[in-house]
């Protein structure tokens, strides 16, 4: 339908600016708006301007984060952030070490290729025919891309344990302990243990400090996915990331609540000198070591990456602008409209909560349960977010998770949603889907 | 000596509007001008306007190729460009797949990922652990990425066999052989050959279609890193990649010549189909497989990263306004650079081409030698380059390779430059050199 409205082709002549200008026009008429403060779909929302100048700049510096040279400023400007960020995480400073990446997905992976290295090092060198058969744990809640990166890293998906979560989606301790156990007679060698805080569905908090405990006795690498998406910039919620001081490191998304344009993901790894050691090769074609300035500041070889986009001066900016404290705020605003919805949410017959506890997170994960339709749930979420597509006027994801069928799991991270934007979600979900 | 020019510091109050534009202001004022016509330091270079509003428009857009939903519009054109991009490589119409990645290397990580894959299908969930041991083999002037991306994926950087290159820098066959066939005798097993097009340093093109038949000989993947660099976008140059079209896979990296702006590059595998195998975890938590629509179009599943920077974009539109002919002169006006720059350096007597025969791509390798320093050539690039950084007339590479010591690479990838930049670059050499 779409390509008919549109049309994708490539000339080999070239079109008049004037087509080009329609072509822009159609290519943001015929897209999505993230912007918009009814898109509850994900928590990359929102249209910061200032994170959008920031971005503008950006491509039209046009540069590349492998060396000092091609990137003074924003080389500077990364290490700057991410000691600022390593600090908000609780670290010391001489802790902490870094890098922004091409997603969550990749600064997970980061997390388990530095860990692997760490217990490891002649992997790099030799591959993984000489270790023992690793074991990886996370809670059932938890992001895929630990699973995918054990996958890539050559570690096996199925050495993936997924450790069980309780009623609210926390990962249960005395479960990871027996989890460790089992693998170990088993005769697997467990080394890495991911807590999540924030998870996607249920934006549920992994208890930090206990897992940390486990760990600590354990000796494996902690690793906490999504920092709490912001939370820690509020002095009103970090408190819910008690614990991440004792990670091994950190993937922080400030592309989610943080409403930075994507992408903007950051690893943090305590141990300073590991990611270096971890990738390097030493390629001196492209990274020499007679240059005229200190050449720790070239950053290329410590990724995985060789061109790097820059991702850090929109941060920078966006920062410069609100304030730590602007942060703060936009990031309780966000929570102040779960709870509003989830008030709401209580009062109507008509819908049903997931999970009764108030949210400790920005999601809020809901049935909408149409007079005729009791007992066949499942297609109820699909059927009225098709109409949202059609209708284009509000937009909200839904999922399964485990045995609950498909439900609708509402995030904020848009400063913008006022409350008449959730008031407006929950009537026109009620007109849409009241005949099903 | 920047740090004092420029705050970084991060306030917790919000700044002021004006300090704002300071800040954008310094950064572009103490970056490097990576889009002047006297940049010659790396591929990625110039600034297309028409790139550049692509850019804009995309942060504007902010959304995420991950499911169609969210990105209707880029998901499509992607789907479009990478057609388009297979049948210019020379596949047929039911082959070929792909997306756009962050950057080369992990174009190239992909391909070793699915290239295991395909051998050995049962790693995906098991590891490495029941494989045999794996070789990989890559020119030794090829791109450090196929090392790096083997220690990644654990089959360690030692495994990857540096095969011999002429004096012009291009793979040869026969050693190619000579290789495969002591792996095998050491116990290894042969399954993936990198073939470079157009190689970082000396822009040389590997033989590819020597290679495909000793990659059919063995049944081993054949990957082309580099398509060539834009080179096929012109009837006049792409001959030099005869036989790519019997490649497994290809990376091509449209942010080198053809100008894109950062980051912009894509693997092509030409066995439909794989790339989803080899990723899917089928996560329907984040992938619902009962949306309103044809779920294939969701390429969340298929990549590693979950959410993914739309990178189509900019490079639909260029190619737009230039038509595929625009592509095709911009690469045509960047070896005619290379040439004219060889001609100049054939004539001066104080600089010395590193190889004598006539460049095949942008590539123009040299040294300069000042009257007092023969014989103490290996310091004369880095104090050259130095004065240059300094002084920010002029931006140029350098590195050693193999026995040859620092000599500087020209390379040509920004339709801005004209013969004048090229004479002030030997001119300013000479004039920084000349004292050394």
């Amino acid at each position: 339908l779409l390509e008919k409205c549109f049309s994708l082709d490539l000339p080999d002549q070239p079109e008049t600016l004037e087509q080009l200008l329609v072509d822009c026009r159609d290519t943001l008429k015929y897209g999505v708006s993230t912007g918009h403060p009814r898109f509850f779909n994900q928590l990359s929302s929102g249209l910061d301007v200032i994170g959008i100048a920031g971005e503008w700049l950006t491509s039209t510096a046009n540069t590349n984060m492998f060396t000092y040279e091609v990137s003074p400023v924003f080389i500077l400007m990364e290490e700057f952030l991410l000691r600022k960020m390593q600090s908000i995480v609780g670290w010391s400073d001489d802790e902490g070490d870094g890098f922004f990446c091409p997603g969550g997905t990749i600064s997970n992976l980061y997390s388990i290729l530095v860990a692997r290295y760490h217990f490891y090092p002649e992997v790099k060198t030799r591959g993984m025919g000489l270790l023992p058969q690793l074991a990886l744990f996370t809670s059932e809640h938890s992001h895929y891309s630990v699973k995918k990166s054990a996958a890539v890293l050559g570690m096996g998906s199925d050495n993936v344990v997924m450790v069980k979560c309780d009623e609210r989606g926390k990962m249960i301790p005395a479960e990871l302990e027996a989890c460790i156990v089992t693998a170990e007679e088993k005769g697997l060698v467990p080394f890495y243990v991911n807590a999540t805080a924030g998870t996607t569905v249920y934006g549920a908090f992994d208890p930090l400090n206990a897992i940390a405990d486990i760990c600590h006795k354990h000796t494996l690498w902690m690793h906490v996915d999504r920092g709490g998406g912001g939370l820690l910039m509020s002095d009103r919620h970090r408190m819910k990331l008690q614990g991440i001081e004792r990670a091994w490191s950190v993937t922080w998304n400030p592309h989610k609540m943080m409403g930075v344009p994507l992408q903007c993901s950051v690893i943090l790894v305590k141990k300073r000198g590991l990611l270096q050691e971890c990738n390097e090769l030493g390629a001196e074609y492209l990274f020499q070591t007679d240059k005229p300035y200190d050449v720790s500041y070239d950053t290329g070889d410590k990724s995985i990456q060789c061109g790097r986009h820059v991702d850090v001066f929109k941060l920078w900016l966006m920062w410069k602008a609100k304030g730590s404290e602007g942060f703060g705020s936009q990031v309780n605003k966000c929570l102040e409209n779960a709870e509003y919805l989830y008030d709401q949410l209580q009062r109507k017959t008509d819908f049903e909560l997931v999970f009764k506890s108030k949210p400790e997170h920005s999601n809020v994960c809901f049935w909408y349960i149409p007079p005729s339709l009791r007992g066949l749930m499942k297609r109820v979420a699909p059927r009225i977010k098709s109409r949202m597509m059609e209708k284009g006027s509000v937009l909200i994801g839904y999922q399964p998770l485990g045995a609950k069928v498909n439900f609708f799991r509402c995030v904020f991270s848009n400063p913008a949603t006022q409350q008449e934007d959730i008031d407006f979600l929950l009537d026109e979900i009620t007109r849409l889907g009241d005949d099903l």
